[in-house]
């Protein structure tokens, strides 16, 4: 059985105690960090956090790897286990938060049937939300001269996506409208909600067109709604920013 | 409140009793049918089938829509629950097998530390590896000439996600070969393996070129391990076949 951590490992994260965060600013990291301070105003969690250095590629270098094959942020470092517990897949962390964590289900649901409601929102997500924006994203900044037909099929498939949460919050086919994804009646507040709106919160700028947008008015509000929570704006602030906070990244050379 | 079927829902679906699944032979169908298939050898479940026509598209009806928004199979509809329940995402279906049925944790965890590893190797095949390979399977098969950075992309993009799935396996950065994807030691077969093998099983066949084959070692001898199994060879096989058991598909006018 080799060491924990490799010799390169940074000594931020070798040392670090309780629940350690590698992340950075981005529509993943900010799901963690969204929940982590959900987290703080309920619990009173308190954690360390590492910004990666996506510039020197330190999520590709071996001392990462050996935390995270998928060479891939966020993860979290969870040193009350030993050896230390590492959660990757930022849907994951949050799901791993919920059951380490929030123990009165605020964030979550202890009735099995709404919680597999919450898992199933939390997982279309992931798997066809995320990906799917986020290869419409590359498309049409980086090859939309060149992979015309591919910029145009994933923006279809992007509206496709918004159109099954508007569906889904406007109740379309069961006449119950909703305010978030996942729980009975309107729903409540969850990890399935935070996991989509990282990602959604900037749905109004990514060339979709002002005719789409006003087809997907649940959406929308729902979106708003969300950004009102002090939890989430200082999630998506400047804390979990490199240039403001140059002291929490992680390089090696 | 409406009523929980539409009227124009087919009666296999509407009277069924106990677990109804409704799949037909795809690789997210055939995750579910592998392990109600094993959950049946374990535990004597039973539940009946309906199978999709998906040249009448009845997945994009509105019949189905009320069901599954997301409009794709498979879908599992618990009748034992009121309402009747329904669980969409082929992972999710997985999921809430393993807490409804499988209350031995044979195809999961007891461990909440071993259960996080299932969670996250779940979740990362269903993330990165479904999507990404079905995208590939789309470009090399119909617009591989118009949009052939695409297709080299998500080529590309398939053997990185093979290549994380090799590191993990073979142990290369931790000097634990495994045998399976989550638990201790060298792991134990669980719905993490069932979930990326419907996609995997077939990725010999996929236009990836013998060199890079051979680069993944671990990942072919997972495949041929799991392929053996008397349950995945029935969950993959011709009762989930339109065209040999045409008395379970559903179709409305």
């Amino acid at each position: 059985m080799s060491a924990f951590y490799a010799e390169e490992t940074p000594a931020a994260v070798r040392n670090a105690k309780g629940l350690h965060l590698i992340s950075t600013l981005s529509p993943n990291g900010r799901k963690a960090h969204i929940y982590l301070e959900e987290l703080k105003d309920k619990y009173g969690l308190e954690w360390t956090t590492s910004l990666i250095d996506l510039d020197t590629a330190e999520q590709k270098k071996p001392w990462y790897l050996k935390l995270n094959p998928n060479g891939r942020i966020p993860i979290l470092i969870d040193n009350t286990q030993s050896p230390p517990h590492v959660v990757f897949e930022s849907s994951a962390i949050l799901l791993y938060l919920l059951s380490s964590v929030d123990k009165d289900h605020i964030f979550g649901f202890s009735d099995p049937i709404e919680q597999s409601q919450l898992t199933q929102w939390l997982i279309f997500w992931h798997a066809s939300g995320q990906p799917i924006q986020g290869q419409y994203n590359y498309f049409r900044r980086n090859a939309i001269d060149e992979s015309p037909h591919a910029a145009q099929r994933f923006k279809n498939e992007v509206l496709r996506i918004y159109n099954v949460l508007e569906i889904h919050l406007s109740g379309k086919y069961t006449d119950s409208p909703r305010e978030y994804l996942a729980g009975a009646g309107k729903g409540k507040y969850s990890i399935a909600d935070i996991n989509a709106w990282g990602w959604l919160r900037t749905f109004r700028s990514i060339d979709l067109g002002e005719d789409d947008l006003a087809k997907l008015p649940h959406l929308a509000a729902w979106v708003d709604r969300i950004a009102d929570r002090p939890a989430v704006q200082r999630g998506s602030g400047e804390w979990y920013d490199e240039e403001k906070h140059p002291e929490l990244l992680i390089r090696t050379e």
